[in-house]
């Protein structure tokens, strides 16, 4: 039984994805989504209470994508910004195929409330998930970054990934290229940014702002 | 006529502000609205084709306000850091008894069809009223920041404020005081941060940065 209910949930996310995909989120309903998939609309509900949970399944799948992706198009590289730029890159070739929806994701992530929500405590585990693919990055890295950012670097590289999501989904240029010129040059950007926190003066604001940071934190 | 015409655009835009306020945007409704303001439904959806164009109005009196109290709030104040801190708190204020509405217009503003998306081409004048704050804060300083960045300084703090602005969104501390503490310890740290710029590894980092930046654009 646990196996056939699995598979009608999977059954059930995979046509929602793939319909929020190819027709949009609006008219990808609940009730359209149950009939392509086979199901009565109180057995979808029974699995997604709401398309929100589509959403946040469609966002542990594209993060589950971005780890293993990111994990392969790593491997021979050893410089921080070689490595930034293939995790980078990596998650825009998860992501291609949802560019369409991209705005319905954001407007929906981005309630306090959703359970999609990435700064929310809800979406904890899947924000450590996304922490994780960039702190691959920033371990691997030979040289290491600076000791005094070590700690904070995958967090802040995650911030700046959400950064360039956002900056995606709003890229109308063909196949996104413009992201993809962004990626190309901010990874040495950042790799050169972070040897100059080695001069004291960069280093101690450096070290403010991260106080400041945890500060305010909730 | 048009006096007439003005007045009831006025008042059904100041019911809609302050029901988005007291009882939130979803149960707000053009329905509602209208009946508050004691106009017929066809006359509210005359002067606002749709709930994203009272948005709209709500951002732009927002900004108007925005810009009287930090013209106001800066007067004897010389150093950037002063200036710029003076300006963020003047907008939180003004932002404040809209803390409730907050997720709502983040939602609604963030797609990219949305005539209240900062970042969307035909917001340009609300963008650029708004970059004027920010500029005014800029052009006042004495000391002024350095020359390579006097350009773009306006637009960068901006950018900023927009993310102090979705920070406010997901304060939940009594006044958003979490946010007020982050003006206060950003300002200097900007400031400073500016100074650096004086040193040739790090100019050349910011130059490449801001070339990017032009490059990437649309």
């Amino acid at each position: 039984m646990a196996a056939k209910s699995d598979q009608t949930r999977h059954r059930v996310a995979d046509v929602a994805l793939r319909m929020f995909r190819d027709i949009g989120f609006e008219k990808a309903t609940m009730r359209a989504i149950a009939a392509e998939a086979g199901v009565s609309v109180g057995n979808a509900y029974y699995y997604f209470a709401s398309k929100d949970d589509l959403v946040h399944e469609l966002y542990l799948q594209v993060q589950g994508q971005h780890a293993d992706r990111a994990a392969e198009a790593v491997v021979g590289f050893n410089d921080l910004s070689a490595r930034l730029k293939a995790t980078m890159h990596a998650g825009l070739d998860v992501m291609a195929p949802y560019h369409r929806f991209g705005a319905d994701f954001i407007a929906t992530a981005i309630r306090p409330a959703s359970p999609v929500n990435p700064f929310n405590a809800e979406s904890g585990s899947a924000r450590e998930a996304s922490l994780a693919i960039f702190r691959a990055a920033v371990d691997g890295a030979r040289p290491g970054p600076p000791r005094r950012l070590r700690a904070e670097l995958p967090g802040l590289l995650w911030l700046g990934y959400m950064g360039v999501t956002l900056f995606w989904v709003y890229d109308t240029s063909e196949g996104q290229r413009r992201t993809r010129k962004l990626v190309d040059g901010a990874a040495p950007l950042i790799a050169r940014g972070l040897s100059l926190t080695r001069i004291p003066g960069v280093g101690r604001i450096l070290d403010d702002a991260m106080d400041l940071g945890r500060t305010v934190r909730g």
